[in-house]
């Protein structure tokens, strides 16, 4: 072991989110920056479930800056990954000419050591950059001692990183600024607002196809689309309002018809592309209709769908509906794994179906077609891990061997 | 036989088109008169792969209106069958008393007998109510020798009909009055225009759900999707000038450019609809990603696609490329039936394809996804059939045992 590692190690573990937009981000008007044509709004993910962890180390002694993602080193010249840092350490720097820290010199100057792992797997397909990006920017903003508003950096990073800075419903505002100052997340309302909701991911088993990535679908959308550019001129601004006071108000019936009729409009902006873009499979399809139909039965809406740039849905519901609503998505899902493999996160109880309601469905069931549900709840915002015997590098600032 | 089927028996046969629209129809401003909220353009097919034959008997002998479609009695009371009649005899009781007509009145009273058959199955999903009013209406003017703008009438049976009165390239205008009278559809080319022009029709083996219907698809998008109102008030003019142009210039690129941005976008405002309708199958997107792949292999855009409220495919191509084409349809939704049983209609000559060009199009070969491909070009439009042993009516003023 070469000498210079005796020198020390400063060392920080943190975790951050997953979050999933309702009124949804599709298209920059900013490529470099990251500025979306409209505002978005998301909740949070309980980290139970879904979390990034990432440790960074800096140290006199690193050579240079270095990176692993899920066990594997990456390519930190990655100009996102370089945005973010160059960032933190700007605001680092003039924090310390201010002399709002004491942190010497020499240490803004030291190479970082990254390690960050996923607690859900990456092909699961759930927006893991978000998490991703705010986990590595909260991280090395303690790192350098920078402090207050983070997530124009995150955003900087990956655009819906922003969002995943805060806890509970957060909404990400477009802002009107060239340079982005101004197009920031804000937490709308706290983790413990809104209790009773649940939130159920429903993992699609793999497509044939590996669809588009968003980054160069919405490209190709702010290019081609006219709708997309219509929704966002004309529509998200008064969506933005109703959802707020939609998750205000708890009422479930607006929260879950705008969420369903945002992520469609999302969707729509798609098939508008030119070549269109395609998310959504046939078992996307068949939630919704299994969703749709489960509402209409109980001529109530009880559940509501939305889905990113993939097939995977993401479910709410109120807490007293979930072990109904996972019951019928075992049955019109069949599949061979157990219950307990098949239903991951926040236990849910086993219930019996009607005859009734089966009918009501009057769906063919369609085998194999989600692999597992994750069960959770709306989650907090990124948090310090001060357990060390949880950081993802050990003593020496490599990655630990079970990392 | 009864004693009064002896008296004297009128009757006329004519034969109508199919039409399939380019820029799409997708919403009425007035359920009752079937005014659209936009104006369309589409492309009449040829009737000798694709009609409708309907026979018009009137005699002093029949006791009522009846019809039969595709050899079974339907109800004569549909109301949009009651429309048409009506349209009708009051335009010859108006031609009549202005003395245009020699008709006597008594001949305006007789009942009517309908015969009604499609040269295709229904089960196709072709669009066969357009050609079924339109040659409604064409035989019955005939039979009541009522001439001159006849659209108007036939868009009161299904609002595509109107644009089934015509051959070759039509618009239908969608008209500023209120009651109507300016609604109108308008031939732009005749079929003899563009006779490189070669249309394939992709049909679609049968999908597990019966999609909605497009009356009650549209009046929900009407209610619910605000895409499909911006489609209508701002961008459908632009897209009808444009494809005027593209078809009096011939120019294939910008024809099919252009068609396939329509469909698409009439999709998409169906997912805008609350709750969302689908239309197209995992077989309408295969056959969207073929053309665009095939497009993209030569940097020209050779072959466009439409889709109307079903999964079947339109595809439109110039007559060089048509062997080539099909081959790769043949290629990639691989069947059971024999060559001359998967390609009816105009003869399509065997090429083989280069490995090359498949390795380019790079798509999983889908089994059996579609059933047949009818090749078929730009035809005219309603046609009186001399030749009575081509009748649908016998001399008694009912079905032929054939028919």
């Amino acid at each position: 072991m070469p000498e210079n590692n005796k020198e020390k190690i400063n060392m920080v573990t943190c975790t951050a989110p997953v979050n999933i937009a309702v009124i949804k981000y599709w298209g920059k008007r900013n490529e470099e920056l990251i500025l979306p044509i409209n505002s978005s709004l998301s909740v949070t993910l309980h980290q139970d479930q879904l979390k990034t962890t990432t440790t960074i180390a800096t140290s006199r002694s690193f050579q240079e800056d270095r990176i692993w993602l899920n066990g594997k080193e990456e390519d930190i010249t990655h100009p996102r990954l370089q945005s973010c840092l160059r960032e933190i350490r700007r605001l680092a720097r003039k924090r310390r000419n201010d002399g709002e820290i004491g942190l010497d010199s020499a240490s803004l100057s030291h190479k970082v050591h990254i390690c960050s792992v996923n607690n859900f797997p990456t092909a699961a397909g759930l927006a893991s950059s978000a998490a991703g990006f705010a986990c590595l920017v909260y991280t090395l903003a303690r790192v350098f001692g920078v402090e207050g508003e983070l997530s124009g950096i995150a955003r900087q990073g990956s655009g819906s990183a922003c969002r995943s800075m805060y806890g509970g419903f957060v909404q990400w505002i477009m802002g009107k600024k060239d340079d982005g100052k101004d197009s920031l997340a804000q937490q709308v309302a706290t983790e413990t607002h809104w209790p009773e909701l649940r939130i159920l991911v429903l993992v699609v088993s793999l497509a044939e196809r590996k669809p588009i990535g968003s980054t160069s679908g919405m490209q190709t959308s702010v290019q081609t689309s006219c709708l997309l550019q219509h929704r966002a001129e004309s529509i998200v601004t008064g969506r933005m309002a109703d959802m707020i006071e939609a998750v205000r108000k708890r009422d479930f019936t607006a929260f879950a018809e705008l969420t369903m009729k945002d992520s469609n409009q999302f969707h729509a902006t798609c098939l508008d592309t030119y070549p269109p873009i395609f998310y959504l499979s046939s078992v996307s399809q068949q939630v919704i209709s299994l969703v749709h139909r489960y509402n209409r039965h109980y001529e109530e809406t009880r559940v509501a769908y939305t889905f990113d740039a993939g097939p995977n849905a993401v479910i709410f519901i109120l807490q007293q509906h979930v072990p109904e609503f996972v019951q019928l998505v075992q049955h019109f899902f069949p599949s061979d794994t157990n219950r307990g493999q098949f239903i991951k996160g926040l236990p849910v109880n086993s219930v019996s179906l009607s005859e009734d309601l089966k009918q009501a469905i009057g769906l063919e069931p369609m085998s194999k077609g989600i692999s597992y549900i994750i069960s959770t709840k709306v989650g907090p915002g990124p948090c310090v891990v001060e357990d060390s015997t949880l950081y993802l590098l050990g003593s020496d600032g490599f990655p630990k061997k079970t990392a």
